[in-house]
């Protein structure tokens, strides 16, 4: 007989008679908040066109990095999990979804531990009313169940939004986009729930895949001379000004490492004179990417945008595999970043001005007590992204807190970010972090160190007033 | 109504009733041994000559760079803080140290869950019996209370010394220091309490400001001609004994980096020159700093100071802030550091000889597990220091038994160091070490791994017999 | 009065009462399970031999890294120990083994809250049945009755091995070794029980003392020139051909960094001249080693031996204690180490292979979520081996899992190794790891993250199945 699946009202809170209770008392003043999702990777067209997601596979397996990388480890092939190859040939993708949630259930327990068990479970029962565990024995059950219910109108994005209690949600789009599923939800009167952010890493990283192509294009959208130094910056504020008309608050940014950099007007014109003839040297397009996080802080302070920069990621690092499926296959691995040589110059520059905002964030767990937490609890315009990506598991959260809290308080902090293209999971990802947050508090408030009313102000602000606040929502 | 303000008997111990229960019988033992405080930046005058302290702002707000910083994270001018620029002119300083107090009073939720809190409560509450928690409501409370109480007898330095039953405190001063307040104290009768500390960075680090100044003054000072490499080692230690004569037992050194050098004499004479005629290459100042370690250490040998190296922290980070306000406002950011190459050529020329002490501390508690706790588990001569600075938090406190015990056990650590300027908090900070020691302690118990009254032994000896016996006292 | 020894059966597991009682009956599950050893550092000859072993002292302190250097750490010389030096001459070398046992008992506080003080504890109550605490008043009762004890039948190797409960341990030898011991274990029917392992640091590593010496030794074995590349690589095939033919399942390489390189021939081939004719500089030193990696995992690929690698040791620190003692004297201290780069090219060139498999091993708990538990949940051939030497502890266990199960999940680690060369202590060691592994599920379980059932099947794998399986036994 399958086991049964029941999603504990007491899940993730500690043992301890004494600390659950606190921390469920906590979690009850913040469970029912509306979700502010500030940063993230769903695809608008879910929301703008608001069509019924295909099938389970391709809602829950296909597009899911954390998902199929785990299964891969273990030497299952991605094309039997029925992912797309960049180019035709090789091994047969499996193409029945059915085929491909089986292999997924067979292999379930791969995931116990995970945070990925703990959102999944949390789909199938709270979305999906399901009731057994998924297992080899309750795969075409689930599978039976879920693409039934895809089927009706109450599955379709907007109306998950909705039953989600969703507030707002922030995707991500490069400045080559020209947001038309955006024009559409702000036609449909959505434009407020869904807004967009601005990721120009395509049109500031000389090593990004087609970098110069990208840059022709930006002129031809903006109608800018992206060749030379000053029509390239303008270029860029011109995309910032419709991204922010598309209802962007911030900027996102992903670099190799944190390195900024301050140069006079005549050396980045040098600069950018020896990246865009193709002629310039790693040293350089490392410098020529550092100038750009400060080009673009100056920016944040023109237009208020606020900025976010996650460093410190090696991506693409298996070979075949990037040349077969290309990127977001579970191959980008955290390396060790430095932050305080690095964000020196931007930081000198911008860094004593309240009115800009700088969200820091880190695949590098060892900075958070070391230099993230310092940092941010000396500059105004610094504050702390949460754990993030590899580390947004109740362990991450604990560490994040137990690290950051002691130097930055709560209020260099911005709240949670859910990060996901795996729509269904983001209510899963925020209950993770409102209880892990609460747990936190509970602890506090267990060991005399915070009053419980002044913890549960902190509860709100953390679930929800400090991410309105942090991201100008 | 303002919430009540009190002090919890059983603050920071773990809310499981057994676990709990132990901790507070040892911390039973521990709770009123007198405190050791060897290592900390009070300022020697305060004793010297026993004057009132001004008014609660310059008491507890404007020399503490943990407050002053985090108001500053958010917003706050420093200006607005009371907090006196090097040179006037520029925004205006707040002169009503009330006005100031309100300012921090309003703000006192950013420092919720950190140390500062703690330690500023138990202040409050302990030491000017005030029993409602500050905020903007209670601020004139606050200040009127204190401010009243400050203009009396019982709240003067050496009456709070008693009453805190502190038996001995170390103060840190310069080589070029003439130790005035110490020798007035001796003549006082208290050249037992207050001790000095040898902290030559000014004339052992050629980047330090005034460096070559500093070689002048100790020149005049000592008769020694600074100019030349022996007259220069010369120098150092008629200093050293200049402090030993005032009470010293310890030196104290806080470099860039740990890294430590062994040159020839030959070398020593060559780098020497370079240094004091100004024509030093960074890579040369950084050998020479190292070198003086090595120096410092033979010389301990030699007068029998106990050595404390504290390297890791990237000073005055912030360049407008270091340009208007100077050095220690908040803006020493930690940085990842190395130990095992740098303290190698310290520690195979004196690293195996017992009669050598050199306390270690570290701002990146990644070295704990991986570096200190083995090397500190291996060499004679090397003991750990406690967890410093960012890191005297009830988690720091944590981290640093979880990472150190397995592998150095207790015996290769010293016991407690507040290294504080801020006297009245040094109570609270001694009183969170003995606690979360005794939590560490109660878990052992409590696990089965070590019996209760050996537990209560080494309770005792961290919290008052390893500082004595480390540090010579 | 002594104090009582006496193991608890709770010992390891958390206060609260639920946490326990699930910690309890998960261990209930997996507690009298065969143990397997897959990598330690027995020897053989014990087996092969079964004498006597010859005394508590020399049984359980003079070969004990883990114990001496916490003695040498307190100013206690190794001769003091009896410990022989290297050559003769220097302090005399104390030739009375209680005396040597006195003195350690007189010191046994020195380890409390250490994992040495808790095997210790295990192997006196456990083995040989003591129960009073260790010190200097028991000292005597201690040695006489261990001494007695190791004087009969019950306490000869081979049936401490049946007593234990051992299945299969696995012994580390290099190519050199003619394994005399386990031809003859396999001939006295044991050799399914006693297996050897392949470590060719001496004939891999250029800067392996007698390095040279070294590879002509290996030609006389093998019949093969190794003076050059070809003929090198198939000595190497040949001693592990001869390896596998005892036994061996892995191979085992310890080296400074986890570089890898991925050479021609072309380049391998002038590499080695220049290594074998002593005209190499560091960095092709360096080279060499990597690129030996990636020849292992090639031959791995080709005679199925499973591949284990830790690198990141800072071998012999302490140069005088080199000199005098030699090797694995307790001053190899672990340093930063760098994975995701170093791996790639051996990973690009097999990690996509599930036939493949490689156990990374790290001193660098930093790595632990960072780089490693991202590596192995994602290319097949890549599994995580258990902390390891300083990072055996209750708490290097609860961080491992802390770490790496969000990432990487159970099923891409690999089991316990005990990596001893302490016999006595393997039972007490996996003893330690099943309760720390159950503790750890316990909590999961406690939260509502993992169903019993499950938790119970997982803490099997952990405690038995997962060792045979990633070591093919």
């Amino acid at each position: 007989m399958a086991a049964r699946l029941e999603l504990q009202p007491d899940r993730l809170f500690p043992a301890d008679p004494a600390l659950r209770a606190i921390a469920r008392r906590l979690h009850e003043t913040v469970r029912d908040l509306p979700i502010i999702s500030p940063h993230g990777h769903t695809d608008p067209s879910w929301f703008a066109d608001n069509a019924p997601f295909p099938n389970p596979s391709e809602l829950l397996i296909t597009p899911d990095h954390y998902v199929f990388r785990m299964l891969y480890s273990q030497g299952i092939a991605l094309e039997d999990l029925g992912i797309q190859p960049v180019e035709p040939g090789g091994r047969p993708v499996e193409t029945d979804p059915r085929k491909v949630w089986r292999r997924f259930a067979e292999n379930y327990h791969l995931f116990s531990g995970t945070p990925s068990r703990m959102w999944h479970d949390w789909v199938y029962s709270e979305v999906f009313g399901l009731d057994v565990v998924l297992s080899a024995e309750t795969a075409d059950l689930y599978y039976d169940t879920m693409d039934a219910a895809l089927k009706t109108d109450a599955f379709r994005p907007r109306a998950l939004f909705e039953r989600f209690n969703i507030e707002l949600i922030a995707t991500t789009e490069d400045p080559l986009d020209l947001l038309p599923h955006h024009a559409k939800l702000k036609r449909d009167g959505w434009g407020d729930k869904v807004i967009t952010a601005f990721r120009p890493d395509n049109v500031l990283d000389p090593d990004y895949e087609g970098f110069l192509d990208n840059l022709e294009t930006l002129a031809d959208i903006t109608g800018c001379e992206t060749t030379g130094w000053l029509g390239y910056l303008d270029a860029l504020k011109d995309r910032r000004a419709y991204f922010r008309e598309h209802g962007a608050t911030s900027t996102d940014h992903g670099h190799p490492t944190a390195f900024t950099a301050d140069l006079t007007q005549a050396e980045c014109e040098a600069l950018f004179h020896d990246i865009v003839t193709g002629a310039s040297t790693p040293a350089q397009r490392e410098l020529f990417r550092g100038q750009m996080l400060t080009e673009m802080a100056k920016m944040s302070l023109e237009d208020g945008l606020v900025m976010q920069l996650h460093p410190g990621c090696f991506r693409n690092h298996n070979d075949a595999l990037f040349a077969r499926f290309g990127r977001n296959m579970g191959a980008d691995i955290p390396v060790a970043t430095e932050y305080v040589e690095a964000l020196r110059p931007l930081l000198n520059k911008f860094g004593n001005n309240p009115d800009f905002t700088l969200i820091m964030f880190t695949l590098d767990e060892d900075s958070y007590s070391r230099e993230l937490a310092p940092l941010a609890g000396h500059y105004p315009a610094l504050k702390l992204g949460p754990p993030w990506w590899f580390h947004d598991s109740p362990e991450g959260m604990r560490r994040f807190r137990e690290r950051t809290t002691e130097t930055a308080g709560f209020y260099n902090t911005v709240g949670f970010n859910d990060d996901t293209r795996a729509f269904l999971s983001i209510p899963a990802r925020h209950d993770v972090a409102r209880r892990m947050d609460c747990v936190w508090l509970a602890q506090l408030v267990a060991e005399h160190r915070l009053p419980e009313e002044e913890a549960a102000v902190i509860a709100s602000d953390l679930a929800y007033n400090l991410a309105k606040r942090a991201y100008k929502l």
